[in-house]
């Protein structure tokens, strides 16, 4: 059976093809009878809108958004230095949209992007995101590439680093140091990145058989005078750790001060390691061990997966997916 | 003598105010004749265009654009949150749009910017931005408001801190901690801000009679392994500076990293005070004392004066312009 076409049900009600099109997107310019009869016909034979239609004739607006939950972290802004180095290379414009880590923004803004403004997008979800069907529903309309936060839920390309990987690496790099007594500071139970990062560093804890009390995942939040009282908290018991990995950059002030503080000295007392990119990691005092994610190539990656798309809507995005590994760079405070 | 408006036009003419406006707007579907015929008697009348009425009619649009350097330093990403805040409590959307401190990018996007895709235009310019024509053009079709790196050649609100104070005062602290050949990193002779805050520390220099050969303004740029170079070279003549005030951020690393390779001790050998909003200016190695710029403010402010403009288009917007203080924050950098 040949696909039904626009331009089968105009001649079928001896309609122009435009008056069809409109009566589909429910234009004002189209009387309600003659909208019915055009609806009632697509129904009956079971007429399937082109996903891409509305995006291959948006393909003039030559942009792409990027929506991701805050700037103030370094990964997020190499990410985009990477796609918009890719964007510029193919004459495309970036809009950036950021939502604060709130999944009600989140939803907003791929409403708002949903109405044509773009030609596609890439995401980072934020760590309320648990559900995915407004992201669902947006990638009907319009490709979407996830990169560092993914949803392996959608199915799309997903630009990931070895986050299972960098937990157990990290966590080896502490026990190698000497530590017995690690925590996972984690920001989100939802995010992919953290419980692949909180995976793999269960890992390393099982086989070296430490113990299940001492090794845990510590949960912080968005809130950076509470994880400071957090993490002061945890350093203040007797059984306080001697190892700690920071799933986020940001957690990294707060466990300095907390020490600090306390006058519990890194290296000697508790030796620290941080998912980072930030330069200046290293005029910290001490210097901060980090997992250096490759956050320009996966912004870079992920823009090529989505331009490539946006030239071949046959393209299967899921097809395109990448993951680039990361780096462990040891300084003073992992120094045994 | 009243205003002509296009209702006048089209009752001399005899034309739909709708065609009027459309051989205006140059439109393809209105013949030249008419069109040589509307552009004739708007001029012979003097016909002048509201300048905010295609901004008026795009007020559905409901977004603000932000047009920035980068993310990539705490001021931005600040100010960013501190629109974002105001954008959202009004029901606007927020675009983000880099520069990557490029005079080009920066024209390409207010061209983009002027098809009307946002009611209006908050600004901080690139450091290449000596001329301003494109922005002037921007501001006949939309309201523009600057932060930070303001346009005083321009019109309109300005959010500025108090640079010129705050350059004097890095160069009076630095002084009072026994500084006697301070050098200002620059990275922009266009910028209103650097060129304030280097008159500012002239001015300090001056009333302390220091020696201007030791004590001058020192250019870097956008290269970071090329900032290490300056400022290694600087640091290793025997005159060198026994204080550095750097009016950017992202120098800050460049600095202690050119002074620890080459063992000169901060702050013994030499005082570090930057122009920085970094929370993590607390735990380097020495703390770094900074001016604090109020980052966050500064873009509350900006948003709510182009909000305002929004909603009363005969705001004059130049009226809108505040200085907010930044603060000194002493720290180990420039301990005596």
């Amino acid at each position: 059976m040949a696909t039904v076409t626009i331009k089968m049900l105009a001649g079928k009600l001896n309609l122009s093809t435009a008056t069809i099109s409109k009566a589909l997107a429910d234009s004002h310019e189209i009387s309600p009878a003659t909208k019915q009869k055009v609806l009632q016909l697509a129904q009956e034979l079971n007429y399937v809108p082109n996903a891409y239609a509305g995006s291959l004739r948006r393909h003039k607006s030559k942009t792409i958004a990027v929506v991701i939950p805050e700037v103030a972290d370094s990964f997020f802004s190499l990410a985009l230095n990477g796609i918009e180095e890719v964007a510029l290379a193919h004459g495309y414009h970036t809009l950036i949209y950021l939502t604060h880590e709130k999944l009600e923004r989140e939803k907003a803004i791929l409403k708002e992007l949903a109405n044509g403004r773009v030609d596609g997008l890439l995401m980072s979800v934020t760590v309320e995101t648990g559900t995915f069907d407004h992201i669902r529903e947006f990638n009907k309309q319009l490709p979407v590439v996830f990169f560092d936060r993914v949803c392996p839920e959608i199915e799309t390309a997903q630009i990931t680093t070895n986050d299972f990987e960098c937990g157990y690496l990290a966590a080896e790099h502490l026990i190698q140091a000497g530590c017995r007594k690690i925590v996972l500071l984690s920001v989100s139970n939802n995010l992919s990145i953290t419980s692949e990062r909180a995976k793999g560093f269960q890992k390393a804890v099982l086989e070296h058989q430490l113990n299940g009390v001492f090794c845990r995942v510590v949960d912080c939040n968005e809130d950076a005078a509470q994880n400071y009282e957090i993490i002061k908290a945890m350093m203040s018991q007797p059984d306080r750790p001697d190892g700690i990995i920071a799933t986020v950059e940001k957690l990294t002030i707060q466990i300095y001060l907390a020490c600090r503080d306390q006058n519990i000295n890194i290296p000697r007392d508790v030796k620290v390691i941080c998912f980072s990119n930030q330069p200046s990691a290293l005029i910290f005092d001490p210097g901060l061990s980090t997992i250096n994610q490759p956050a320009f190539e996966m912004g870079r990656a992920a823009a090529r997966a989505l331009l490539k798309a946006l030239k071949n809507s046959s393209l299967l995005l899921a097809d395109e997916s990448v993951e680039i590994p990361s780096t462990l760079i040891a300084r003073g405070s992992t120094k045994m």
